[in-house]
């Protein structure tokens, strides 16, 4: 593993999702969807690994922080008073012979089309709204028009009343929710890392005006500790300050957590001081009354809000990414490798019966089921038990438990590490606490 | 509680989301969007938790079952293969005079209109198609219709032949999916049972023809099993065969699971036997070969279905209304109390310092952040200690510990056991073994 580059190519990763079921592209009997993205068997599970990874250092295990999921289809005003029915928008142009379409801001518009090579063919640059547009009841009249959400974060926002009332929560607090959000992307790239239909987690810190300086450093640096907790190299992180024509008009400070994907350094997540603009856009739009009556001092006040908002599906390419490794083993061949974190491992555990015969594979299938209730099993008897250990090595399993002789002798197996290759002889009867203890100490080389 | 009536109204359950913070309206502070909720604080973790029950149960621990998360938007032609395009509609008239708009099948076309009185005012009915219609790219043509899925079953279907060459899996063996879907209702009604925005726990199980009768009973008897697990009353659940009239045309035989909810028995959940309809449709619509190879027969066939498709929404409905008591007290009050299974339970464990002062606050704050790592907690120092137990019964909190002065001389904390309202009194260093004990054996009385 490099210092500052990654050594996996976007290729080798979109063939080995591909191949072992991470990723598919949506719809694909159908020629695809552009920019949707299916998560397949091992996919999911490292999705959701990575979700609950969040959920639970953010509200189980986080003083003060509660959770939310409000619905992706919300009323159309929330949008008026967010800024995005005027300004989330990006400016395209077509070419007037070929009929393509590009982001004005991607190409250069006194270039020849680079479709059909045409000069001086493009039309005026034209803003392209990016949020989903349908239409709610049966008429399709502009009341009816509702947005997918593009982002999660307004939902706290609108729920921020109801919150405050229904949970005795106090200044400072937190609301985290994760959830898809959509956009139009018209130039979606790069696999899943820009794509139409993806996935947020999101955290608004409400605080008192006046000490969101302090709340600011505090966020920043317990997200980026998420990521070295989960075992992502720190030299592939990097923070990334938002200068005076990157930051919003009323934010007050904003740095992204840079990770190096594939294609280089990208915006994995945002730290951002939001000042009071959102709470104040939504009392001004719906008319209600927004403040926080401070309880120890009575004081009224729109409280200020330090935004963390990552993007759950770049976590997923992240994690892949990070993971990834093409080693020369002892023997002299190269084995794939996904040093995944066995918290976001999607299979933790593998059974190998070292042979089919003489009850190993009886045995063997017994004591995978009776590990289904603490850990997600892979039982896998065909060919030889090498090749089997390199199929797990390629999907990240850090644990395979190998059945054989001895085994039926005194009832011990042998625990083979991903990372390491080393294998450990344990009795049967204390392989649950070995492997929760082994997970919990995981340190990646 | 009654042997075949629910004592709870919907009302008394609406009210108690709200006031606790289960579910909202979504976007209330503009007025509300019809048919959309969002989860609070408890309501996502109560939700999460039957999500999460569900997943584990069917593809953790069961043989030969795989998860799958398929993209919201997908390509347009699944919709036409499916039969959604066509046939996915509900017939509306509306009143020629007053024009509100009402479902043909649900009201009485020869009585005066419901809203302004007038008779024969009403058009001839027309089909309404329930599928949200947005576009993708940048162009609103037809060519870049694309719909929000209606159902989540049709990404299984689509994904089969990705399944199966990624994942090694071999037939009979199942695909299981948990996802947002989204249907234009016209009469949204009873809270969040039918919603324009909802969330379903599927699975397909692909199976050999022939074999599909076996399958199916099995099937339904798991999925009953699951819901007695959950601690579902027995007695609220039933089967309703489906009749001539209410079969597909395509299916060989359909269950639906009913519960007991407040406005009666609805359905919760579906197993139907679909036959190779689906598969043998997107065969035909996307010229893809989605037969099997079967390893021992060597014959090639489309494997045939059978569906569990339950409403996750309306298992959080089903939860909270089975659960929901009113009880009298020995005290002589009564007592709002949800008898959640402890595993779906929001809080697990609550806190509860018997007094603020001489260090108990302290001691109490201390073991509920020791706590956390295994259990999602809640800490509550303020009122008297009858009224904190209320609160916490009132939102299914299985087991509250209380610390008293007897505590700082020997470490030892009582454990209030929800249902029973019975205290025992438990040594600090055993309270995470007895807590995971309490849950496993927990039952219902």
């Amino acid at each position: 593993m490099s210092e500052e580059k990654q050594v996996v190519t976007m290729d080798k990763i979109i063939s080995l999702c591909r191949r072992r079921g991470f990723i598919f592209q949506s719809s694909e009997i159908y020629g695809g969807l552009n920019g949707a993205y299916d998560y397949g068997p091992l996919g999911v599970d490292l999705k959701n690994n990575i979700r609950d990874f969040w959920w639970k250092e953010m509200t189980q295990m986080h003083d003060n922080i509660v959770g939310l999921d409000a619905s992706i289809l919300m009323h159309p005003r929330v949008w008026e008073a967010s800024g995005h029915v005027s300004n989330f928008s990006d400016p395209m142009v077509d070419c007037k012979v070929c009929k393509s379409r590009f982001r004005a801001d991607q190409i250069d518009l006194n270039a020849p089309c680079p479709v059909c090579g045409n000069k001086d063919s493009f039309t005026e640059p034209r803003n392209f709204n990016l949020m989903f547009e349908t239409h709610i009841g049966a008429n399709k009249d502009s009341a009816s028009v509702v947005y997918l959400r593009p982002e999660t974060a307004q939902g706290i926002y609108v729920d921020f009343k109801n919150v405050l009332q229904s949970s005795r929560v106090k200044i400072p607090f937190g609301i985290a929710q994760v959830g898809k959000s959509f956009r139009n992307e018209i130039t979606t790239k790069n696999f899943i890392f820009r794509s139409c239909e993806f996935e947020q987690m999101e955290m608004q810190f409400f605080c008192k005006p006046g000490t969101e300086d302090e709340w600011f450093p505090y966020w920043r640096e317990q997200r980026m500790n998420f990521y070295k907790k989960m075992g992502i190299h720190p030299e592939h992180l990097r923070w990334h300050q938002h200068g005076p024509d990157e930051l919003a008009f009323y934010a007050k400070d904003a740095y992204d957590i840079q990770f190096l994907f594939p294609m280089g350094w990208q915006e994995l997540e945002g730290v951002h001081s939001r000042t009071n603009y959102d709470l104040t856009q939504h009392e001004k739009f719906s008319g209600k009354d927004l403040t926080y009556l401070d309880p120890e001092t009575n004081e009224r006040y729109i409280p200020f809000v330090v935004e963390t908002s990552a993007g759950l599906t770049r976590n997923v390419l992240m994690a892949l990414s990070d993971a990834y490794d093409e080693e020369k083993t002892p023997e002299g061949d190269v084995r794939t490798v996904l040093h995944f974190h066995p918290q976001i491992a999607p299979v933790k555990v593998a059974v190998l019966p070292l042979v089919k015969k003489d009850g190993i594979a009886e045995y063997a299938s017994k004591l995978e089921h009776s590990l289904r209730e603490d850990f997600v099993t892979f039982y896998d008897q065909s060919g030889a038990v090498g090749r089997r250990y390199r199929r797990m090595d390629e999907i990240g399993t850090p644990y395979c438990i190998t059945v054989d002789y001895q085994t039926l002798e005194d009832h011990t197996v042998t625990v083979r590490f991903r990372d390491s290759m080393q294998q450990e002889r344990v009795a049967v009867d204390q392989i649950v606490p070995f492997i929760k203890n082994a997970m919990k100490n995981y340190k990646r080389v």
